[in-house]
């Protein structure tokens, strides 16, 4: 049964979640509305619990399950920002929890999903298949899959950042989200559709990996293999099902960053905004610095997704 | 006329910066919970504008010149933050400012204060007397001298900030603030003292330059040489009159904490909180670290000063 995530269902998400995640920072800066032109607020999921939005969706989805799946378990594959987010929420809920994750993320990722008390495995995400692995101790073991971007409860969860953004800076006429599999992109086109209809939501991706945007022209969800960027938390190979569908109808279009771009944009924000954001979370900004003379004099929101990035990947990438 | 400010100013002042001034974040994590074993609030000032506290007394003081003043304009001799606030504030409201910086200031506060539009001169902090210099320039130039931390409008001005931080969660059990010539600390425990009187308020200042411990101790205010310490916002040799005496009479106790413990709590915040926070914004955390065993299931509020440090420098110090 195909049915796809509505903002009803985003603002149950909030309802549920509440309390347990945290409302996060909006901040403006001066520089910032100086150099673009336009008024912009970021909504700043690097101070969420686990450093990502991903906290929002995991835990509404595991909120949702019932008596028996809470006992046996849940298994999540990720890149890292879901796997932490499962760990965390499993822990809060008592649910024990397996993570499926790539044997090249970062250490901080690692070691931060280990503290939270999840078990983790790895795999090479260069030659294995995360999905067949995950699938298999789901099935073995009895465990519920958690996906970390496909699924009507982690969408609806992750559309509660920007459901938090409109409510506390009203309409905008712009909001950049960056773009893996698209929960965090599906979610905020979910609640801006509702809440600032005006909005024009654009997604960002990195340009090693812009299966989103070929997606979006080709009607159909395009695979391609696993990009090779900066940006770890964007390393998806397609969209999913419901991703696709929801970012068809609500985005307006989907645009790129380089690694140059993020590096510059992480620069950005550690010495003027004082945030560690991690690769993948400049995505949004890096879109907007590109596309700033479309915007003049408008309100925009971006969502700056995650900071979970080693301090020595991250002191490398800032120093180069 | 030496008339303490009070409690009434602090909130004239936030009346004053209202909308000017950002209403920072305030950030809780459960890492930090577990670790310190009590509710811990940190309030964030490096999310300021200018990237520090020192925004709110600048902004404060200038705020309150008249005409005349405001037409000729100021002077301020700063390590940095104080600079940038005053710079900022200045072209805010129109009035030229004259800054008078360390040659050694971190190039990006150095940066950041010509970015302002304020007008930079340099001097030797370990050879020359900064108060001098400035000094001279405002008799020279018929310039308003705003003193870094010891003058009413400026402490009114920083109390603004432990001022929003209980009004957000309401009562602490205890309060850590950075201390270098005592301006935070004073407008902190004026507010603390109105607002939250069984608040203990504790000073933390660089165990290389523990001025304000041997104060408290002598009854007087000591005068020591330049300490050197990485917390180059707290490198002041004594308190001053204003901030001493409110200190002296509102402050529980002053402590110290190491360079080393202040390079633990930097590579704590960019790891696991996502903030950049410049080493003398971490002196009310490592102190509270040390004295976490009288603390336990107590709620304590941290503040943040600043976050204005050189990537490479933070990068070094990170990575050593």
């Amino acid at each position: 049964m195909f049915q796809l995530p509505t903002y009803t269902d985003v603002a149950a998400a909030a309802e549920r979640i509440k309390g347990r995640v945290h409302r996060t920072a909006v901040v403006t800066s001066r520089i910032v509305d100086e150099e673009i032109g336009a008024k912009v607020f970021f909504k700043c999921e690097c101070l969420q619990r686990t450093g990502a939005f991903k906290f929002r969706g995991a835990f509404n989805a595991l909120s949702k399950l019932d008596e028996r799946q809470r006992r046996n378990g849940v298994v999540a594959f990720s890149s890292g920002n879901h796997a932490q987010a499962i760990a965390l929420s499993s822990f809060v809920l008592g649910i024990p929890a397996t993570l499926v994750m790539p044997h090249d993320a970062p250490a901080a990722k690692l070691a931060a999903t280990e503290a939270y008390g999840g078990k983790v495995i790895l795999y090479d995400r260069y030659t294995e298949d995360r999905e067949a692995i995950g699938r298999a101790l789901a099935e073995e073991h009895g465990l519920t899959l958690i996906p970390s971007y496909d699924h009507p409860d982690v969408i609806a969860g992750q559309g509660t950042a920007a459901m938090e953004l409109f409510e506390e800076v009203g309409d905008l006429d712009a909001l950049f989200v960056p773009l893996g599999g698209g929960g965090l992109l599906a979610g905020s086109a979910l609640s801006a559709a509702a809440l600032a209809p005006n909005c024009k939501v654009y997604g960002v991706e990195p340009e090693a990996g812009n299966d989103g945007q070929q997606s979006l022209e080709a009607g159909s969800i395009v695979h391609i293999d696993t990009p090779k960027t900066i940006a770890d938390g964007a390393q998806t190979q397609h969209l999913g099902a419901y991703t696709f569908e929801i970012i068809r109808r609500h985005v307006e279009s989907i645009h790129t960053a380089t690694d140059a771009q993020l590096i510059a944009c992480m620069r950005f924000f550690a010495t003027r905004m004082k945030m560690v954001v991690e690769p993948t979370g400049c995505l949004g900004f890096a879109a907007l610095r590109d596309m700033r003379s479309k915007l003049q004099g408008k309100r925009v929101g971006v969502l700056v997704s995650g900071g979970n990035v080693d301090v020595e990947r991250y002191c490398a990438l800032l120093t180069a």
